[in-house]
This record gives C-alpha cells, sequence and structure tokens, in this order.
C-alpha cells in the first residue's frame, strides 16, 4: 500500500491518461500565490465519471492522496498534491451536456469554464453569472465556492449549484440535489460538498442555475477623496435595495496600475465601478439613484454608459487587476488574501487594512466585491525576498484576525487552501471538529485532498 | 437507561420546565395533516441555550428520544415523536436578540414566530421575507426549510438563514456561518442543519437575512381558461426575468372555498394571484409586462392595484385557503402535499395531478408558488373514513412518483416528516445512505427526532 503502487496501477490501467513527466508534475505543482512548487507523483486525466471511480478506488485501495484540479486558478494553493499522490485533472471532462431554456439550467462535466459554458450560451438569452475574474473550471468553482464580481446580485456558486454528481473517496457515485428550484427533501449534500474543496468527493458533473440576459446593461465608473466615502455609498446603496449587478471597489494604488497597464487615464484616487441590470427604464433609474448617493459621500466625475464597448474596456480592465498591478514593480509576484465582514464593519476593515500595510515595508493595493463585504489585497513581492514574504503573510494574517473581530470570515471567495488552514479553528470553534467528523465519516482514509479544510491526520 | 429514567432526572432538574399532563402531551401529538395523534411521553420547554444543551445531554445519556417542537404547523408530522421521549417546545426562547439595519440581519431564538419578527421590524424599512402562510416558528421554519409565497423572489430559509448556534446530540452547542455575506471558509455546515429536520440537532439561535421594504408594491390578480394558459404564464415571466414577488396558482375548485369563505365573488376559474415589489414605475413596468403575457396566454380580467387595502384582502384570502377549503365539505380533514418539479414540466406535473385527482373517489384542489415549479394538493377526507384517506395518501404517492418522473422532487416545502419517507431511496439513491452516515456520525444514539429523513435503526 503505497503511492508508487497506487501510480504503477493507473499506469497500467489507463495508460497514457496518467503522466509522469516533470512539464506536467511541474504544472500541476504551480500555483498562482505564494505557495512553493509542490509536485504530485502523477497526473491523471480521467475522461468519463467511471474513470473517476475507478481511479479514486485505486487510490482508495492503495491509501494514496489525490486532489481535484481545475485550471489551477485558485489562490490559497487549493489544489496543490500537499502530500503528493495523484493530481486528478478534470480538464478532458468538459462537454456541456445539456441545456434546459425553459428552465434556466444547465448541465455541466466539471472541466466547462466559465467562458466556455457562456460562449455556448450566447444565443440563448441566457448566461451563468458567476464570475471570479480567472477563465475556472465549474467544477473548481463549485468545489471552491466561487464567487467574484456578480455575486451582490447572483449570488455564489452556493446559490447557483443546483445538483451535482459526486464520486466518493471509495469510488461510489452519487447524485444529490435535482433540477427542481426547491425542496424540503433531506440533508443538503449539494451545498456540503460545494465549498469542500475536493475533500469528501470529487465533482464529476453540476446543474447550473442560468440567468437571463438582461434587456439593458449599463456599467458606470465614480471617483471618490477617500475610502470611507466609496464605502458609504456602497452601504447606503444595498440598504436601499438597488439590485446592483457589480459593485467594486478600488483604491487609488490599483488605479495607478491600470493607468500603467491599461491607460485608463483615471484620477489617482478611490474608485467605485458599477454595473446595472434591468430593463432601459429601470437601468437608468437605478444609475440615476447611485449617483445621486455617491454625491451625497463625495462621489465625483460619476459617468455611465450603456454601451457595450465602454463597459467591455472597464470590465477587461477590472479583470486584468493581477497583472496591471504587477506592472507597478516588475519581477514581483502577488500575495492575494481576501476576508468578508457585514458591510456595516466594511469601512473600518478596510481603513484599517490599509493602515496596517502602511505600517509594513511592502506596497499593498485594495480592491473588492465590496457590496458583499468582501475585499481582496494584493501585496507586491519580490521574488525570492523572504523578509517581504514574510511581511505580506504577516499582513494577511492581520486580515484574518481583523475578519474575525469585525463578525466576519476569513476567506469571502479564495476558500481555505493552505493560507487559511491556521484561522479555521478560531473562526469556527467547536464546529470545526464537526467538519472533521465529516470529513473522516466520507473520507475515513484521507485521501482525497489530504492536508486541507480539516486536519484528522 | 429508559425514557422513564430521562424524564424522571429531566423533572428533577428542570421541575415545572417539564410537563407530562394530558393536555400538554395531547397538544403536541397533534399535527395539522391525516397522521395519528402521536403523544410523547413529556413536553420539555428550555428557556435558554444551556437549558437545550442540559436537556438533550440527559436524553444523551438515557438514549431517550428528543423531538424539537416550534408551532406544531408542519405538514408531514415532521414534529411528531414518533418513538416517543421528549417534546422539546421552543417556545419559550422567543426573543429577537438584535436587529442590524445597517447590515440588514437579525438574530433571533428559534421560538421567534415569523409575524412576530415582522412586527418588531415594522419601523426598521426593513423585512423577512420567508411566508409560509402559517404563522410558524422560525426555529421549525429553518428545521424544515421552509419557503412558500414569496421564495421565487426571496429564496426559502435555505438562502435566508445566514448563521445558526445548534445544540448536537452530546449536547455540545457549536456555531455555524457568521453574519457576513459569503464565506469560502469551510463545510457550509449551516445548509446542513437547515432541513435537516431537528435530525442532526437542535437550533437555538438563527441569523436571518432581512429585505428592505419596496418602495411600492403591487398586487394583481388574473383568471384563466384553463391550468395550461395560468401555467404558460408563469414559464413565459420567469424567463423574461420580471423578479416577481408572488406568483400562486389556484384552481377553480379552490375559488369555489374563496367565495364561500371570503365572499371573493370571482369565476369559477384557474387564477394566478401575482405580486410586484420595486420602485412605483418598475412596479408599473413590470404589471404591464405581465398582463401582456398573461393577454397572450388566454389571461382575462387582469386587475392590479397598489392600494395596501386590496392586496391585503387578497393574501389574506390566499393564506386562508386551508379553512376556505374545508368550507367545501363541513367535517372534513385536508390531506395535504407538495411536489416540486422544473417549471418546463409545471404544466405536466399539474395536469396530471388534476387528471389523478377526478380519477379519484376525493374532492381535491390544487395550488401553488408555481414560480418555482412548486405545487400543493388539498385532499377532502372524511374524518374517520378509511377508505377516503386511503385514496388521499395513494393520490399522494402518485404526485411523488411523477415528481420523480419528471426530473423534482417529492417535496418542494413540506420536508419529508413521515409522508414522504417511502419515497425517500427513490429520489436520492445511493446518496440516502450517505445521508445515514451523516445522521451516524452526528447523532450515533439516534435520539434526535428517530425515524425521519434517514432510517438508520
Amino acid at each position: 500500500m503505497s503511492i508508487q503502487t497506487a501510480v504503477a496501477r493507473l499506469c497500467k490501467a489507463y495508460g497514457d491518461q496518467i503522466a509522469t513527466s516533470d512539464a506536467i508534475l511541474s504544472e500541476h505543482g504551480q500555483n498562482e500565490s505564494y505557495f512553493p512548487e509542490t509536485l504530485p507523483d502523477a497526473v491523471a486525466f480521467p475522461a468519463s465519471t467511471d474513470d473517476v471511480s475507478g481511479m479514486i478506488s485505486i487510490c482508495h485501495e492503495e491509501g494514496c492522496p489525490i486532489v481535484a484540479w481545475g485550471t489551477g486558478t485558485s489562490l490559497e494553493g487549493n489544489a496543490l498534491a500537499l502530500r503528493g499522490g495523484v493530481s486528478l485533472d478534470m480538464s478532458r471532462m468538459n462537454r456541456i451536456l445539456s441545456v434546459h431554456d425553459e428552465d434556466m439550467d444547465a448541465v455541466v462535466q466539471p472541466g466547462v469554464t466559465r467562458e466556455a459554458l457562456n460562449t455556448h450560451l450566447r444565443d440563448t438569452g441566457l448566461f451563468f453569472p458567476v464570475d471570479p475574474g480567472a477563465n475556472a473550471s465549474l467544477g473548481g468553482m463549485a468545489a471552491t465556492r466561487a464567487s467574484g464580481t456578480t455575486a451582490v446580485r447572483y449570488g455564489t456558486m452556493r446559490e447557483n449549484v443546483l445538483a451535482l454528481e459526486v464520486v466518493l473517496a471509495d469510488g461510489r457515485v452519487i447524485r444529490t440535489g435535482s433540477r427542481a428550484r426547491k425542496s424540503a427533501s433531506g440533508y443538503d449534500l449539494t451545498k456540503l460538498f460545494v465549498g469542500s474543496e475536493g475533500t469528501l468527493g470529487v465533482i464529476t458533473e453540476l446543474t447550473l442555475r442560468l440567468q437571463g440576459q438582461p434587456e439593458a446593461i449599463s456599467a458606470a465608473i465614480c471617483r471618490f477623496d477617500d475610502i470611507k466615502g466609496a464605502v458609504d455609498t456602497v452601504i447606503q446603496t444595498i440598504q436601499m435595495g438597488v439590485p446592483m449587478a457589480r459593485m467594486e471597489f478600488v483604491d487609488e494604488i490599483m488605479v495607478k496600475g491600470f493607468n500603467l497597464h491599461s491607460k485608463a487615464g483615471l484620477p489617482e484616487a478611490p474608485h467605485l465601478f458599477l454595473e446595472f441590470h434591468g430593463s432601459d427604464s429601470a437601468v437608468a433609474e437605478q444609475s440615476a439613484l447611485v449617483a445621486e448617493i455617491a454625491a451625497e459621500h463625495g462621489g465625483a466625475d460619476f459617468q455611465w454608459s450603456t454601451k457595450p464597448e465602454d463597459r467591455n474596456r472597464l470590465w477587461a480592465m477590472r479583470h486584468n487587476a493581477h497583472y496591471a498591478y504587477k506592472m507597478l514593480r516588475p519581477g514581483c509576484g502577488v500575495v492575494s488574501t481576501d476576508i468578508c465582514v457585514p458591510i456595516s464593519r466594511l469601512a473600518e476593515a478596510v481603513a484599517a487594512t490599509r493602515a496596517e500595510i502602511d505600517r509594513s515595508s511592502i506596497q499593498g493595493m485594495i480592491l473588492g466585491h465590496v457590496g458583499d463585504g468582501n475585499f481582496h489585497t494584493g501585496l507586491l513581492v519580490e521574488k525570492g525576498n523572504d523578509g517581504e514574504l514574510a511581511a505580506a503573510k504577516a499582513l494577511a494574517l492581520f486580515m484574518n484576525d481583523l475578519a474575525l473581530k469585525l463578525d466576519g470570515t476569513v476567506t469571502g471567495e479564495h476558500g481555505v487552501g493552505q493560507g487559511k488552514m491556521a484561522y479555521m479553528e478560531a473562526e469556527h470553534g467547536a464546529a470545526w471538529a464537526v467538519m472533521g467528523d465529516l470529513k473522516r465519516t466520507l473520507d475515513p482514509g484521507n485521501i482525497l485532498n489530504p492536508g486541507k479544510v480539516v486536519r484528522i491526520n
């Protein structure tokens, strides 16, 4: 019983669906944040649920770790094979199985990316709203309970996954949920697997809720003198029940990056980027209302547009934040972390974070999905500079403490991965032990993404 | 180790918080549907989380069943103490602990009813939207994953419970979730307890999401020649993304009941009852659009009003459906059951159900939260008439089969209780065994509402 035996058995059973070349191992050992390269022993490429079940069964028998892999875009080292074993690359399971226009749902394999699904849906009048920025796989997005810019209106993966097919640690295949919009029939297993980061089972099929493309979309941008004015605008807008589709904050440092990267020509000050979805008149009415709220809080240069080209330019800029930001200090990496707090504590949380970054030795920007009380910092760290990395990690820990002090959570959307493990007990107390009990029940051998979310051995 | 010893110990420890009088036992042995009286051995009235923990600990040590009880308004015998033991009446834990206006949430004890919460919120500009009809306790609503007329817009208890305090089977107290709007921090235990019907833990505190009172509300009513026209109107409205606040179907039999009970003076034909929330202009725009859609599908007499008195009259009538319906055949009880299907299958499901009722020996009406694909039948059964009760049960089973055949679920909102147990395996397959594993992990002695949701001994 060993990793080596498991890999040998997998190679025998699955031939060229198993890779052990340095290049492929290395590709599955990388991450988008600051975690060191962590190589698996092999990468498996299942093409079907049967493959996943068979591969997991072998790992189960051999006690070999197996970690599902989507596109590798998670930010907390969520999909790294910490204890070696098999990286289960879901990219070949990339078929859109069905779209039910009338029911506004789609059934997809986990390797389908969100952009591929939306391209497929283009002519249906429907779209899939969850948008974490990266063109992540939908299986990975479900596994990490991803959200992003549109969650304030359409919810996160928690609200948008209706049903799942999941392979359990012993190879059994189960189906959770149904295409019905609601159910009171038994325990909500779907929601248990969403956000479990591959530690309780591997998702092999998802039924996703779709949305109708709005009749009209307008985007707006507004400058503020200070963070507080922007955040107070957000709070008042949400409280007035304006159904915002996007409500993004960027600070002045991030704006510098946009100016460098996208020649945005924006004043270097905090901004809100906004989007409204609805009928022509609703969009106009909402934009006018939010412009008024912004003006009360020192907002200036409120510009809105219903032209697709203006809107696309705005969100392309926002989605390139990571790369834009790196241009501020060439040769650096970005340590990214996120927290989420009740919206009444948002101004305080952002200000305290800004002050702590300013006290540190490194440069950092703040941006966030502030309509949800969720924000991120990006911390610029010179590659190989241990002192700067330590300062960045200390800032991330500061933010975790802050989130818990303010009734929040240590991660709004990046997931636990490796970066948040140390805070799970502080956040969940005795409930963390219950999570461990559930893990032990569903994966007694601890083969599924071991070392993540819970600590059971 | 026995029920008797547990009750004796509870009486000693909690004095007059424990009742064993016939009247109180009988009150906690009743239900709103067709299940026979099922008496507990004692009723406990905890006043605090500590009480709940202490009472459950005694039951844990003695292997005594303990079943949480809210207001007794569930419809599938969910809270009946099938194996005797203790009925844990949460009605004294009825304090609203805090309301966070800015964050639009409230923290309440489980015995607070939804109407009590909304009365408390009256002057805040906020309201709690989930409305199952009955003035149920919020703890009971969470435990059964309740929904109702407004779920099409605001979601069910699944979407509206942010955090919980729960006492586990061994008396441990845990907290799940937080007041943050979203989180990617670990397994979603909140959603695991919501809908678990008291079989995994007892809810002792809830943090609920609130909504802003809309600027304008309009209600509308529209008559149709047949069920299909009404249902097709619903489908098209949902697909066009109209943010309906309520979208209720009633058939011609139910309308007869309304005419008798509320002197409604409605034509005896299928109707939709609608409600719109938004700004003045949005509500007017939406009403006009839906009137147009309805007209395309044979809708007539579309009447809408923004007058509160018209609206209150409409929904009071709707909420009294149960009593109105009973007037059609005095001395009868109502067997109530519900299913939920993808909306594309709704017309077919309603028509098949109508036909099956017409083939049966009993009278039945159909009404439903059709915006979600969820509908109910109310079947009139003479008290003590076993033949009619058998016919009603057969109809309920027919509907379960139908729901599963149409990709739906055997209960959209009533919960599993006793009426849906026989269909859990058919609906969930191997996932039902996983539910059993989770139950065994969290309640190895099977003391929490034994015999419900899962079968483990």
